[in-house]
């Protein structure tokens, strides 16, 4: 247990560290942005580079012996059971706009899989944790614990993606084809997604070509709220690629199949 | 000087009722949505209701004068020069979702033309205002004035609008066809994408089938930070419909073009 507070407090420490790091370069007006992919738009920001390294001086103060793998670095090799799994600012594309919905991911994986999780908004103040034994938010208007929506048909669910395009033609097809049978679906908000998922206002998140680093914080948040987290065939998805989430089975399960029709 | 002094305080006061009314609303498990429009999905709430009624009371109290038009509520007419334009929850679909980019939108209208306007963003306690010779944000990292980015190809243009499907079939052929010129297209943000241009972080926003409440508050406050805001033949926009708002000629030019041969 004093083990588990440990990696509680650590995972914060990180968040914290992470907001003082990365609000100096959001919204700044010389924000420049390197072009990391040359076939398309993917910008890295000082501000990224900024915030890895900053949770990074957490860990090497507070836990030395993991092993971390971050978005911006390289991975570091540890000698403890635990890896902290890292992506700095998610949704870099967000971050360039002004927008309001990027994250700071932070998760604490054993065995490979995340035991403990944190979606960090720093402009807006929000956080949303969880694993361990806990599952709460904190934001302007207070703390409070986390619990999703649960059962409820995909005619009356409301169903989120980053952008439309969502990955390949076939895994946009399979979208598209859950989308059509949705109650609502909206776009453009990136990890913040899954905070609302875990938070119990949506009820779906569809995305494909995701990495371990974009995935693994918000697994433990909605596992901790319990929700679900698989790949497309139901599978584990703490390694990315395309990846569901769901505030309950029957969604879920509804989801999973039209998906497998479309993109098997 | 005085009177539009007084129009200033005035929506001022509008945009902390608002905000006072719509927060118990915002998140809340039980939230209902009627459904406004048989055809489609357009939920009313309680919370719309209740913040439009907390703004039409400040202006009983301050300016009974003048004329309102509001979403929910049926016009009344005044024996001023000024109207109100107001819509309590701008993007009631993210609103039901829990996304933080919905807003409330007031705007002081003289002779049919917007004078000033506020975008306020109760949830983050962001406010955007401009007119009457002010153009400012205040938020949770402060206050700060507000000017748009200026010319800039389209090519390096970052692109907004709500959602994809945009409106009919030509306009959105329309918008895809800018889009795939852009340097970066984002959808989901509602009336937040105005507040962005406004501060400078985005070139383009581009819409279809608004009524006047929706882009009257965004129109002065992206006129007053330096923008442009015109419907899709650059004529004026402040009755809705097809909208272009732009942090410059340039890209304003570029993408009029654009939208003409597809939707003219």
């Amino acid at each position: 247990m004093q083990h588990d507070q440990d990696i509680v407090e650590t995972a914060h420490a990180m968040a914290d560290a992470a907001r003082r790091a990365v609000l100096p370069f959001f919204r700044a007006a010389d924000l420049t942005a390197d072009n990391k992919d040359a076939g398309g738009f993917d910008p890295v920001t000082e501000g990224d580079r900024a915030t890895e390294s900053a949770m990074r001086a957490v860990l090497a103060e507070r836990r030395p012996q993991d092993a971390i793998i971050g978005e911006e670095f390289g991975p570091k090799a540890g000698d403890s059971a635990i890896t902290w799994v890292i992506d700095p600012i998610d949704g870099t594309r967000g971050f360039l706009s002004g927008t309001p919905t990027w994250g700071v991911l932070i998760a604490a994986s054993r065995d490979g899989a995340p035991v403990f999780g944190v979606i960090d908004q720093p402009y807006i103040g929000e956080r949303f944790w969880g694993g361990l034994g806990q599952a709460a938010m904190s934001g302007p208007h207070g703390t409070r614990p986390l619990a999703v929506r649960g059962d409820r048909s995909l005619d009356q669910s409301i169903l989120f993606t980053t952008f439309p395009e969502v990955g390949s033609a076939e895994e946009a097809a399979g979208f598209h084809a859950v989308a059509g049978q949705a109650r609502l679906t909206r776009y453009g908000m990136d990890c913040y997604a899954y905070a609302l998922l875990a938070a119990g206002h949506i009820d779906l998140v569809i995305e494909a070509g995701l990495s371990n680093y974009d995935i693994q914080a918000p697994m433990a948040v909605i596992e901790a709220a319990g929700g679900i987290v698989t790949d497309w065939q139901g599978g584990p998805a703490q390694e990315g690629g395309r990846v569901i989430a769901a505030a309950g089975r029957e969604q879920h399960q509804a989801a999973l199949e039209i998906l497998a029709r479309h993109a098997p």
